[in-house]
């Protein structure tokens, strides 16, 4: 298990907890985290953990599906359950600073959506 | 380098270069790939090139913005640019089997959406 491994499964597994001081020690004082899809950006540590704390109220559950590491970088799959049965994919991007704090989050949380016109013929569906 | 990562660049170079032949071989006889957002699937070598080789039509671009590989495991990111000047971002997850070619394909690619109300004080936006 590299660096990089051992804090993404750190990460979930403070996030999943609501262990929010926990999170507070594996993120960076200048942590930079983003939403793509949405624009999000949040600024630091304080501000990070408590986006994390307060930005998803409710009884949801975080799976980690697969988690990779190698130097400074990582990234995962979870799944993210909000207890109503349906659950979402969440794919986070991570670079390490050199003391091994997340410096960096990217964050997407994909839609479901209809397949493009004209390539029905290439797939299967489940 | 680990051989993970190294499959996952060698996988995007293959792609970006449309170099069929090349993505044949680094890929597994039974590859099976999948969309979760679309519930579309392929499976085995000569369907999923047939589905990369037809099913993306036009000049688009791929840049890799991430690539981490660890073990039998790698993720990307990738920028997939249609040529319009707009870009889409692509995630995948990559399963290795024991002989190196990936075996596992799960790709995401997110849309814009609007942030979920109540968390606006929490965030900046770019």
């Amino acid at each position: 298990m590299t660096s990089a491994h051992r804090a993404v499964a750190a990460y979930w597994a403070a996030v999943g907890a609501r262990d929010w001081e926990t999170l507070a020690g594996l993120v960076a004082g200048d942590v930079f985290y983003e939403v793509p899809q949405t624009r999000e950006r949040v600024r630091g540590r304080e501000a990070f953990v408590r986006f994390c704390a307060e930005g998803f109220p409710g009884e949801w559950r975080i799976t980690v599906e697969r988690a990779v590491g190698q130097g400074q970088h990582a990234a995962s799959w979870v799944r993210w359950s909000p207890g109503d049965g349906t659950a979402q994919s969440g794919l986070s991007f991570f670079d390490l600073g050199g003391d091994g704090r997340i410096a960096r989050i990217t964050d997407f949380w994909p839609e479901p959506y209809e397949p493009p016109a004209g390539r029905a013929h290439l797939t299967e569906r489940s």
